[in-house]
Order: C-alpha cells, then structure tokens, then sequence
C-alpha cells in the first residue's frame, strides 16, 4: 500500500487522502476524534449564524457543513484545516444575493447554490491552470485593510439582531450604519439583555474561564475545548431563557423557528446566464478572498509540523468543497481562520477529524433540529459579533504607516472602499491601489550619481559617501526595472542628468540594481543614446545583471548604442574611459 | 513684452500663447500659413471620412476643426501639434455610441457632444491635477497590439463603403469581418471601381509622384506638400467623376449628400446622468488613448526642434480642445499622428499655424459645402483605408517577441483582445495584461547563490564566475525588489536555500539589486528570520541601497532579526562570519 509506482503517484497527488489514509496510524485516533467533536461543537452554532448573516436559512449553514468537509477531506493537501461557511464569504454572498433576490426567499437561496457553483467550477479550473499565485495580486495592507473594514461591516450587520430592530436593506455599508442610528429608539430592551447577557458570557469563557480551570489543575488540551464551547452554552442557555421568560410570546424576542429535519437533499443549481452573468463578479471576488484565508491559515498550520501546503491543490479542493456545497443545499464555503486553529489544537492529525466533524453535523440534522426551534436570533449574532471583532487589526495599519507611507494610504483606500462602495468592490479597489501605488512609486525611481570609493573598487552614491570622480565621465545608477511604469521618463532622466554639466563626454549607466529592461525601455534606451550622441555624449552600461545581460546580447544590443560600450563593472568603465 | 514677472510667468505656463505671440517673429509667418494651407488641404477630406467612421454626418468633422483647434492653440505646449478628427478615436466614438443609439440619428450626434465634453472635462481635471503620467500604464508593447488592430478593425468599417454594400451592426469587429464576408456577392461594381482608383490614386500621390518630381527639380517642401494633397486630389477626382458618369443615380454609388452651409451654432451637450454613466468607460479609454497618441507625436516632434512638452499642460489643452468641441457641434478630438507630421515637416513654427487651419475650415464651411454633395463615400472610405495600412505594425511584434515572450504575450494578448472584444475592452485588457505579466515575473525573481572573485571584495554568481565560498555560511542573492508579488515566496525562496545545505549555519540576503521592500515583505522576513532561528540558522542582510536602508531603520528592523545582522557590503559579512 506504501507503494510509489507510477500509477499510484499521480493519484495521491491529485487525492492527497489516498497517500494518508492507507497508512493511518491508530495513535493518530483520539486527536482526531478529540479535534473532530471540537469543531463539530463550533460548527453547529457558527453554521446557523453564518448562514443567517449571508441572508438564508439557518440549516443551509448546516448542509454546507456535511459533504463539503468531507469533499475537502478527499482533495485537501492540508490536514488540519476547517473547511465551511465564514463570516467574510457569508457576508460577500449576503452584499451580491441580496441585488437580485429578496434574502430567505427561495430564489435566494436558489442563487446562493449558483453562486456556490460558480466558485467551486471557478476553483476548480484556477487548480487544474495552477493559478495558485494569482493571490499574490493582494498585498499584506490591502487584506489588512480589507479584513478590518469588512469586520466592522459583520459586526454593523449584527447590530439589528442584536437589538432586535428592524432596517429596510441597504446598498451599502455606511447606509447600514445610518439606518441604524435611526432605529435606536426602537430597541427591544428583551433582545439587548438577551444578547448583553449572550456577549458577557462568550466573553467570560474566553477570557476567564482557562484561568480559572489552569487554577484547577485541568489540561491545557481541555482547557482550549472548554474555552472553545462558549457559543454551545450560549446556544443552550439563550434557548432555555427563551423558554422559561416565555422571551418569543411575551416580549418579542425573535426565535430562529422550524428548522427541517433531515440530511440534505440532492440539490440542482437554477443556471441562467443572466444570474451567471451578475454573480460574475461576486464569484470572484469570494475566490479571492475565500482562497487567500484558507491558504493562509493553512499554512501557518503547516509550517509548525514541518508538513506542505499546495497551494493550487488547495484551489482544487476547495473547488471540489464548494461543488458540493451548491449540490447539496449549501452555500459558499472555504477554510475558517479561528476553526481551523481550534482544529488544529485539539489534535487533529489527518482529514479524519474533518469527516468526524461532518458525521456529527449530520446527526444533529437528522436528530435535533427540534431543539434549536426557541434558539434567538440575538445569541447567534452576538456569537458572530463577538468572533469578528478580533478581526479588526489596527497594529497592522499603525506599522504600515510608519514604515511606508504608500502601503499605509493603499490599507486605508482599501478600507474606506469596503465601508463606503461594498465588499466586493473594496476587494477589487483594494488591489488596484496597491498595484497603481506600486508603478506610481517605480515610475519616480531613486537615481543616484555614484563614485569610486577611494583604494576600492566600489562605486557608491555621491551624496552619502566621499567618492573619487572622472572630469568627464558619470556614473548614474538608476535603482529601479526599467519597463513601461518608467520608460518615458528613463530618457528625460538621462538627458537631464548630462544637460546639468557641460563637461561631461561619457554617460555610464550603472545597472547593478537594475533586474529587468523591458522591449519598450530598450527602444528607450537606444533613442537617447542617439541624441545624447548627438549633444556629444556616449552612453554606456555597467554592471549588467546576468539574465539582463544574456537578454540583450540576444539582440546585440551593444551595436545599438552607436559609440557607446558595455562594461562588466563600474571599474572597468573607469579604467577604459579614464583616459579617453 | 518678454518681462518675467511673477505675474506674467504663471500666465505664460498655462496659456502658452501668451509667451510666443508677443515674440512672434515676421520670419516665422511664411512656415506657419505653408503649414496651415497644408494641413487644411489634408484635413477637409479627412475631417469628413473620420466623421463617417465614427458615424456621424460629414459636418461634424469640419465643426470639429474649427474652435477646437484655436483652443488647443492657445493652451497647448506643443507648438506643431495638429489636434483635429483622428482615426483611432473616431472609431472608439463609433463603437460606444452605437451601443445606445441609431448612427446619424440626432440623439447619436447629441451623444457625441456629451462624449466630448466628459473627455474634454475629464482632461482638464486630470490636467489641473497633474496626472499626466497615468499614460505610463499603457506598456509600449500594449500600444504597438491596439494599434495595429484599431487599424485593421477601422479598415474593415470601410470595407463596406469600398464595396457598396450595406451590413447589419456588429458588436463585435470579428462579426463585422464575417457579415463582409457574407455581403461580397452583393459588390456594387461601379463602388469597388471608384474606390480601387482612388486608393490607386493616393498610392500614387505618396509613392511615385515625389521621386517624378525630384526628377523635374521641384523642391522638397513643395514635393512633401503635393504627397499630401492626395486626398485633395481624390476628392475633387471622384466628385468630378460622379457627375459626369452619373455613377450616383444611375449605378447606385452611395454619396455624402447634403452638408448645411455655415459655421457651427452654439451647441448644448444633453447631460444625462444615465447616458453619462453608460459613456464613461468609452471616455477614459478615448482620455487614455487620444492622449497617448497625442503626446508620443508631440514630442518625438518637439525633441527634433529641441523644443519640449509638458504632458499635464498637453492634458489640459486636450481637455479644452474637447469642450470645445462639445460647445461647437463636434465630437472627441486629439493631437493626429500624421497630420501634425505634415504641419511640422511644412514648416510650421508656432500654433499660429493650426489658427490658420481653422480659418480655412471655416471658409469651407461657409462658402465650400455644395461642392461636396457629389462626393463619394467611397472616396472617404478610400482615405481611411490608405492612411490606416501603415499603422499596422509587424516590425514590433518581431522585435519584442524576440527580445522578451512577456512583451510578445501581451501585444497579442492585446491585439486579440480588440479583434475579438472591442476596443475599449481591447485597450483595458492589454494594459491589465502587461500589468498582470509584470507582476507575474516580480513573482518569479532570479535567485542567485553568490561568491567572492578571489583576490577581489566582488561578490558574483558562482554558476557564472570562479569565485570562493565559505563552508557554513550561503550568500544569496535576489534579484527582485520584494513586495506583494513575490513576498509569499520570498519565505520559501530563503527557507529551500538552507534546507539544501545542511551545514549552513549563515544565511546571507544580498540585497544589492532590492530597491524597495514593502511593509508585507518585512514581516514575511521577519517571519523567516524566527523560523530560520529554530533551524539554527542566523538570517543577514548586506548590501542594502541607502533608502532601503534608511527605512528599515525607521522601524529598527536589524532588532527583529534575531541573531541576525545587517552588514554594509557581503565583504563586510564575509570578514565578520568566516571565523564565526
């Protein structure tokens, strides 16, 4: 079974568990099975909420826990990450669904198993084209930014739950957010010492309660699960109050209701290419960002056993998840940050423990729906809003700022589009700052005129060290690729560079930071050595980096320049024109 | 009159006029009227036929021709600039405007003011804001792929005129090509005849009757002036042959007909707000476009006299050019890349040229509009196709495919783009490209191990140099400034280093040819530099340029390095590690 002939190393490529699950060892049992129940215990409360914060039906929170995990389970190239529903996929399928459908209808629900399609084919195709580095477009401040601002909209989303409130649906965020200041007056003093109550306890569980069981004497292992099961007691507890203060009848507290009983049916997606045509965006957009916190974590995770992630196989599981999802009545899933961690925690070792998770979901599907029927609204709110809040990362943006101006204004950009414009455009707005800061910033690259350290061979900026100079040569580095971002003016900057000293007969230009010289910056290049031979300059080139200097012998570049040279080096620059 | 006061200077930058007309030299007067009789000649035709690509009647490119030009002379930088109706810009108007209205109908040359006046306002404000350098995002590779299809798909808008048929309105160009296709059989005879010796005749004019004049000792101005008058000639040529074969009404040769005699009244853009959302992507890209051609011809014209250009100052005038055009009956207009050729080569020394081309196309279009009735719109077709051939460029895509696939990959990604989407999406998705392509090689940096030349503090790729080694300590240098694209794999990138060396207990970055680390890549080296620590292994850093470094002790980065240094040179390091 162990085997590793040809047939069989393709085939745990592609099904990494064919490689695990053979050779499973039995020690690797109680962790998983410990990991398993853990989640599982997370997942069923966390499922609902999730499911009612992307606008549908709570037990479509629970059926994209089942299959999904166990089809992650199948392709997933790591072993402890939580796959299911998460709050900022929930919160992009809500901001799209909720433009061409009313939330909770069954319309809605019928676009939310479209728009799991789309993701999943989506994926699946970015994993087989191996666009795994396609995340690389999303820099560190842009998903800073775009985690913080997509928190504060979760949490703002809550907040009618929370109050028990009712807000016509908005277009945006900050509409939201008037909205609500608008229905204070209306609070339901019930629902807010329901989920005051709900907030302190989830708290309380984090917070004070490991310490407290440390004092004990109980396990580190035990003492994460108990930390863990604060949502479960909410969940109870905020049931049992409903029903003993009669909080539903008597004080209008809003209930979860009639969840169906029973495992997920074979579902269908409605494709129209209209509907595909108008969640294109969004489809995207949840890939995007769905990918980019699962590898993440997943990574993080991996690192500290010394195990692997693939990243495009990563795509491809997740693809497979989410097919899954939108054929068995689920919606968007992808790997959660904070589940995953518990997970990984509580021992999980393999798969094993994902499937185990989906087995007992599918149990309290098919056996206790009854029970969540007084579950309030307000307790699964607080539970998201409790959850998101850690989210909200300002260290990030502190650092950023004091580091470098450009990728602080790209977090803020990112952040203000979010509140202001929606997820989805955010996203997008988001990495186009970052890329539009980044070729503005190359399109002013640093210059530095550089001299010979005396004794040395080395050539260094002017300005910061005492450096030996020629008459009437200079060396001009530019520290910057040249392409398109600073082709047009990569000639005014070398003409102006010479026009500022009459004396000057040889231009070299120092490419020793120079990576890259794109066909346009050649042509560049090659005009202003014409004119500046024309003014009585030659213009050189030094230090080409290898790959540079093979690329423009390919073109033999060096006749291009007309009277200038290329030189190996800044010295033998100076040796050879010292004397000209 | 010449005083500099710091009154005067500012009013001299924005309105250049200001700083030449009261120079204006008696000597320059005969270059100027030359040129402006020239350009006339050349833009009375041509103003018509771009008129008719873009689907408006034939007046409203004279109108264009008009106001237009005196604004851009009184704001303009360029002082040999012919702004006017160009081809490629022409065809944009078409390809947006037909999407939301009838050709030739009054709501469509309604749409054509709005479409100018938001290009004209939209110049103007980038202008004031001096974002002139946002052309930097069209790579030259990327400008040679539009062009090249622009022209082929404007040529193949002709066709129908050169043949005399009529075909139904495509979204697409490459529908376009199949409905010609279709429609060949339905040649009218007496169309294709008129336009194969039209295009004959223009041919002609440029290529053989300059050298038959040399040969009668006729002199260059004159020569280059009767090359141009091609169009002229077909014009006046097919008109007269028109009317004495009676091709209109008894072989069905379709003709411009009616043009209103007068100047342009006073025109009113209708200002919707739905139309003007619908307009906007056309009008960036027209911004885009028109600029780009405008300022590349600008200045390869300017440098010849070495006169110079100012983009933003280009912008603003543009953008006054437009408004113009908008107020006057016309539609988007730019600086022509041949035109402003012919106003330059006939001598032209100042704008006072281009208000001397008004005053002509004014003079047509009081007393000159009847003798077009006649004109054949195969004659204007003519015109085009022959003026447009030449943009077609091979040369480029030879070039560039050659010297980088990246460059190629992304002028035929352009190209195709356009055929097969349009222009608009043709010029968005090149630019995406040669961003996305960029960004895809930042991601892929070349690594090199370094070593010392022995005898020599130069520190080079030991796979091309002999150079000497330290038995535990690796140097490594990246090639690549480090941010978003690549600062995933940069982690990797380090980490694989070492874990192919087990006896490495140094690991040296060799930051020479790093201009720039960003706030995501510090803690992604950060991150390493613990990670390498429980390896056992210590991370370095030498050769940092001054403001990578400057930066990096802003935020006291070498403390978060651990046991970790940063050195001056790998000399440096290699003096300080080889006995550690």
């Amino acid at each position: 079974m162990t085997s590793t002939s040809p047939f069989t190393r393709p085939l745990k490529r592609l099904l990494p568990i064919a490689a695990w699950l053979p050779n499973y060892r039995k020690s690797d049992f109680s962790g998983d099975l410990m990991a398993g129940v853990v989640v599982a215990i997370m997942l069923i409360p966390q499922g609902m909420a999730y499911a009612m914060l992307a606008g549908l039906p709570p037990q479509v929170g629970l059926y994209a826990s089942v299959i999904p995990l166990i089809a992650y389970a199948l392709f997933g190239s790591s072993k402890t990450l939580a796959v299911g529903p998460v709050a900022m996929v929930s919160l992009m399928v809500a901001s799209s669904l909720s433009a061409i459908a009313v939330p909770g209808s069954p319309e809605y629900v019928g676009f939310a198993l479209l728009l799991a399609l789309m993701t999943g084919v989506l994926q699946l195709v970015m994993g087989v084209l191996k666009l795994g580095s396609i995340v690389n477009f999303l820099s560190h401040p842009v998903i800073s930014g775009f985690t913080s601002a997509a928190a504060i909209v979760i949490g703002l989303s809550q907040f009618k739950h929370v109050l028990g409130v009712s807000i016509p649906g908005t277009e945006y965020p900050w509409q939201m957010a008037r909205e609500l200041a608008f229905s204070l007056l209306d609070t339901s003093g019930a629902t807010l010492s329901l989920s005051l109550a709900a907030i302190a306890v989830l708290i309380a569980f984090r917070k004070a309660l490991p310490p407290m069981l440390a004092r004990l004497g109980v396990s580190q292992t035990w003492r994460d699960a108990v930390a863990r099961a604060g949502p479960l007691a909410v969940v109870v507890g905020g049931t049992l109050a409903v029903y003993a203060l009669d909080l539903h009848q008597a004080h209008g507290v809003k209930i979860v209701g009639e969840i169906p009983q029973g495992l997920p049916s074979l579902t269908s997606p409605q494709v129209s290419w209209e509907a595909t045509q108008k969640l294109a965006p969004a489809a995207l957009a949840i890939v995007f960002v769905g990918f980019m916190e699962s590898v993440a974590i997943a990574r993080t995770l991996a690192s500290k056993r010394r195990e692997s992630v693939e990243p495009d196989q990563e795509l491809f599981a997740l693809g497979a998840a989410n097919v899954a999802a939108s054929l068995t009545g689920g919606y968007p899933v992808t790997g959660g940050f904070s589940r995953s961690v518990v997970n990984f925690s509580a021992g999980a070792r393999t798969g094993l423990a994902s499937i185990l998770t989906a087995m007992l979901i599918a149990l309290t599907l098919l056996f206790l729906t009854p029970l969540f029927y007084l579950l309030p609204k307000a307790v699964l709110a607080a539970i998201i809003l409790v959850a998101v809040v850690g989210l909200i990362d300002l260290k990030t943006l502190r650092l950023v700022w004091q580091y470098d101006r450009y990728d602080g204004v790209s977090l803020l950009l990112t952040f203000a589009a979010v509140f202001g414009l929606g997820v989805e455009s955010g996203i997008l707005i988001g990495a186009a700052s970052a890329i539009a800061l980044h070729l503005w910033r190359a399109s002013r690259p640093h210059v530095a005129v550089v001299g010979r350290i005396a004794g040395s061979e080395h050539f260094r900026n002017e300005q910061r060290h005492q450096v030996e100079t020629l008459p009437d040569v200079l060396f001009l580095r530019i520290d910057e690729n040249l392409f398109f971002a600073n082709a047009r003016k990569l000639g005014d900057l070398l003409i102006n560079a010479v026009a500022q000293r009459a004396d000057i007969k040889h231009l070299v230009l120092v490419a020793s930071s120079i990576n890259h010289i794109d066909a346009g910056s050649l042509e560049v290049l090659e005009d202003t050595a014409h004119k500046l031979h024309d003014a009585g300059v030659a213009l050189h080139i030094s230090d080409l980096k290898g790959p540079v200097a093979d690329r423009l012998k390919r073109v033999e570049f060096e006749k291009h320049l007309g009277d200038g040279r290329i030189f190996l080096s800044a010295q033998h620059a100076w040796e050879a024109l010292k004397d000209a």
